[in-house]
């Protein structure tokens, strides 16, 4: 079966916070690629990446980048696809730069973007899956069954001073 | 036709930049509804907008908000929909606190966040038409033409000394 | 003898902070309950949580959350009782979006919030502490024996360049 | 009737902010008295004004200030009483530094902060009147009818394009 | 005589601010040209003017943008030239947005950024004119003039206290 | 013969940031006093410090503190001493929050503030050296001296490749 | 008499900030001259400024800047007298780009900061009459008057209700 | 050959910075002498740096520093070169204060700034190598072909789950 969603990022050192939607993504079995994708080393990639992106059958792309981050807003000048934004935190300002880069879009060319590092990587996977399952309904079950999960997991355990 | 997107937001007084993501669907021709949904002061109707909102036939909720902007996270806890978010520019701290309120979102419940203020609420609304254009081809060709306007936009006077 | 104040916070991970509150009160002797309740993971807990409170005969309720921090504000909206939040550190912004997402609130819903980590939690206790002691005059007493020793601690070591 | 909280403000200048909390004590009915202490430009005042609080009947106190804003924080170190603080709004940095000034105290003397200008000054007021009920069914019931006062202004007008 | 210099500017609206750029070079005697290059609404213009950029005699290329600015960052990524960028003040965050998607480019591809706003438009043109100094001894003397003389004018009129 | 300076902080805690002013003045050959008078916690001691400071004999306190930093803005609020004040660094907000607490003060009263730890610590020793040496020729070619050895340190290795 | 408080500034349009420094030294009768010094458009004139203060009989050198604020650091690093100074409100981050670039001096040079803004130059003025108070009773004196007028002011009118 | 590129910086302690910009200029083949200029130390050495820096043949100076760094525009005041600047990360701060002390200069004296820490010292030597090629063609080239080479980099590894 074909990818639904492209994983892309700016650099390798980013996979270790991308991972996480590569994880969400298989957890609710939703079909991905991954790919390393410079805004800056590998401009033409990202324009032709972002250009077949809709004839190759996918459906959301989603970016990961840190710093002066402009793979998401770039990708998404260049495609009617939905794009989600994950800014990776960065060495120096923590990923507020990368936050704010990623989200400051001027209107007119828009990227959906979650929060800094991991958890804003799991919730990109989140998001797309979601907004899959908009037309699958197999798929929002299984979006609201880990969901329901994760609420049971606190349910279970309510007192905090217990060990795991 | 049964409204597609749901608009809701914290306060009338956002409506003013809210009004931005209706006159972006209304020109890609998406349907929608209009509501104020307050999480503090009628976080009943919250929980039962965000319940419903599936049963009723809507794809995707923007919730914009302001300052401890929580409207957006909460209606993401109670749905499988995606949810986009719009941090509404507050007046102490010019929004970033409603950014960092509505971005942040831990793993496990997702935001799509656009920009503070006007513009992203009409990217709100394109990044709605884009979701729904995923499955709907005749709307991502109007997405596609919109985006084509706006490059000829500029492409038409690429002088910024000339008046309009 | 019932709680009089209720510990909650969003996840088991707030706990090494919020456990800071538990050990003021054991000091100034005041019953309290412990709980994760997530305004994300587990909306509909926090609702019954929230407006039951009172009939449980809980006086004041802490919430410590960190991030997009929703839970504080999310409790003070379905209860009159005083609601207090404790800006748990978060690791890309160091709890400064914590922070913001628990004191912004907008006129109408109000949360008495403390300073971000360790020293917020602990001050949280001593807060509810005197509260409870504007009617508890053994309680107000046990406030200010506390107040007199830890000033007694500087009084006695005047000099920084000692050991302890 | 003795008033149950003191308002007071480092600078006849606050007053414009913090009238909101005279205004909403008024509403809910709750005795209160209103005074210029200045952390810096009278700090006897200030040590008097806290020392004596508890003993002239005051139950909460509720201090407003800007820029470097040690006023909660001083009331705070001299009084078992609860204390309130509302950063209000400085000019160079919008209240960040008032903000900051006030919530970020160290464990063991505890300001319960509130949001920055008006809203925050309002919230102030309406806690003050929370903490009061916890021990006044009258005064709760009357939180409790604000409360569901101003939901029911949302529900009555759900559409925010009608005029007021 | 051919354009030493590109002015870029990702929307009509930069040009107040831009300007300052065009009426130093002017002052300069330093050729350009100016063109409204959208990286978001125009991306594949974009790159035909990086690309083509030195092969038509530019020497230099200043790009300003606001928001979530990736210009300056796009077109150093598609040329060999030196790129300079000018963070132009954006409505929510003053700049601070512009400035950090601008200065906090990953290594490898570099921007030489300047001021927020109206003195980095008229630095970024006093900049070019350096670099282009560099090997035009009569610029450089232009430079050293125009440097003179705003030294003469502080010299001139020392004290502040006396009308212009 | 009697101290010229008072050294004061907030906690025993600040004495590592602090016993580089200490180091400073030892250098600087000029007499100190060291004690830990905490706003918060010791406020009565804070005030009969900063009152009788002059009539023991002192001619410049210099306050360092951390967080919601009251300290060297209440000791300068009752003296007419010169104080200066040097930011803790705080575990949250790296002493940004006491930045801000320190030298954001109201017109009427002066804390001349250095930066934030080690360094500011170090130059509040150096600047009260140059304060007493305005009128202690000795002590200003102490200055002189130290301020010269630090160039020629410089001067004498001006590679930074080598090895010390 | 000779001056013993200089105070220079950046640029003539930092005047109206630096005319409370003059204003505050006027009403504590201290002599001053005031100069338009600027660290970049005049170095040599400020080298200069700096080296012959301390002989021309200056005591204490006041700097207002903004932006890039390099002046008071500038000063401070040629001379052994007690520099101060005071971040000028920037147009684009209201005034925080000019405190840290003028508090956060490295150790081994320092500049005593003041507020942003007019309460900061109010101050300055103050300070260096409080560091001139320190070997002139009759200054003291002054400066004490001064603050007891203030205090009484607040004193006399303790209801921020009334009109002035 | 007499070297093109002056690399400064303000202590010894910024060599584990600058030093990748000494690597970029020797992969690029760029004749550079690195030296310890301080702002604040060796005011006097940095104004004859800066004043001889063109009649011995530099081209371009690269000047890092951090906290209040006032070496790149101070340099820049003196000199008719075109000046870069590298923001070094600071203790406290994480490298704002330097950014922001670097890049906001005022009007008539312009740094260009790079990133903050590694990336940027890295960057001002590719810009220095960038400026000087446009009068060396050679130089350009090996610009190229440097930027070639790490595109090649990302697109020999397109996935970032492979191990280098």
């Amino acid at each position: 079966m074909a990818a639904a969603v492209g994983i892309i990022m700016g650099s390798k050192s980013d996979w270790p916070t991308m991972q996480y939607t590569a994880e969400m993504l298989d957890k609710l079995q939703v079909e991905y690629e991954v790919k390393v994708v410079s805004a800056h080393r590998t401009p033409d990639l990202l324009f032709d990446y972002a250009k077949e992106a809709q004839s190759r059958g996918l459906k959301v792309i989603i970016a990961g980048a840190g710093g002066a981050a402009h793979l998401p807003g770039m990708v998404a000048s260049q495609t009617a696809l939905p794009v989600l934004g994950v800014p990776v935190k960065s060495r120096a300002l923590n990923g507020l730069d990368s936050l704010l880069s990623i989200v400051q879009m001027p209107g007119g060319v828009a990227v959906g973007t979650l929060a800094i590092g991991d958890a804003g990587a799991k919730n990109a996977g989140l998001l797309a899956a979601q907004i899959l399952g908009t037309h699958d309904q197999d798929l929002q079950q299984r979006v609201e069954q880990f969901r329901q999960e994760q609420t049971d997991d606190v349910l279970e355990q309510p007192d905090p001073r217990n060990p795991d």
